[in-house]
């Protein structure tokens, strides 16, 4: 039994979702883990993490413009503004949705379903550089 | 120190919430391990996992009833539709919960709080087979 | 490698966010664990948890402001009212954010980014004691 610490680095360029799978992958094929758990951790507050349908890119569209509508840029109760108006909506994106995800790991491959993929959803507009902490348990 | 794998299968038939806490409690107790975690995670992208009151079935309902009115099926600025109006809600009701939970174990037990229970929230109408993981991590 | 189970209580007075941190960082200290994860889980239904800005204040206020939006009190359609007009949208609260949440712990440090906190998220008005365990894996 091990474990082993890896870190992603992702420039992102506005909103939106950023699929991860294969650099998640690529960590685990790396460290040689076979049997064990990936817990993905985005150490930030103005982006997420979402276990998304990677299949049809029209659903991580609506899925945007139903977070575009749920939190508004423009609600006139927020009071912490002074990093613009998308900083206090990328706030509460992310308290709805994840921060850290962890995923079992079977014979060296992430168990995810078909239809699913890991995304860093990002909340800001402007270019953003983001760190995703990889850890891996388990046995080789 | 060691990992076990299992899974369960669901079949369920229309949205709401599903428990599977005594389907958890026999795959911990059959694998032996006293002292460590419980990893559950759900492999699909239009239903989700909450772990909710399980006492009175009215909090059930009403949360579901939540979840209907805030993500309606018929928001007209939905282009994923090919599924059935049911399909792209059911994946935004996804996001806004969860894939993955991690339960502390303790003398073989998962330390739910009294009120506390594992669910598996469908978010389709149809019947589906839904694929459950489940990790467990510890010493015997 | 080794498994470290502990506990907080927190007496909770109200509505809002309370920082919990430091509280996490003691147990770690205290376990001696240099490697490996922390993972945070709430024994309840009617609070939950949220990896969120702690720098401003402003921010947690904001968020507050937003689920006392998103989740009235005196929504119609809920039947589950027995404990009081604050006990559903507790719930729905809970299962908006999050229950478990797991974080790296790299040199005897969690590693949290430059503006992240733990924090219980308390959807109940009335005073209430909260019980949050703190599972520890990994390596000395």
């Amino acid at each position: 039994m091990r474990v082993h610490h890896d870190q992603l680095e992702l420039r992102t360029k506005g909103k939106g979702l950023y699929e991860i799978t294969d650099d998640v992958h690529a960590k685990i094929d790396r460290c040689g883990v076979r049997n064990g758990t990936v817990t993905v951790f985005v150490q930030h507050t103005s982006c997420s993490l979402l276990i998304m349908e990677n299949a049809d890119p029209t659903a991580c569209d609506d899925l945007e413009a139903f977070f575009d509508r749920l939190v508004p840029e423009d609600a006139d109760y927020f009071t912490h503004g002074s990093e613009g108006n998308d900083d206090m909506p990328s706030h509460i994106r992310m308290a709805l949705t994840r921060t850290s995800e962890i995923v079992p790991i079977v014979d060296g491959k992430m168990q995810l379903g078909t239809w699913q993929g890991v995304f860093l959803f990002e909340h800001r507009r402007a270019t953003h550089r983001r760190k995703i902490l990889i850890t891996i348990m388990g046995e080789m």
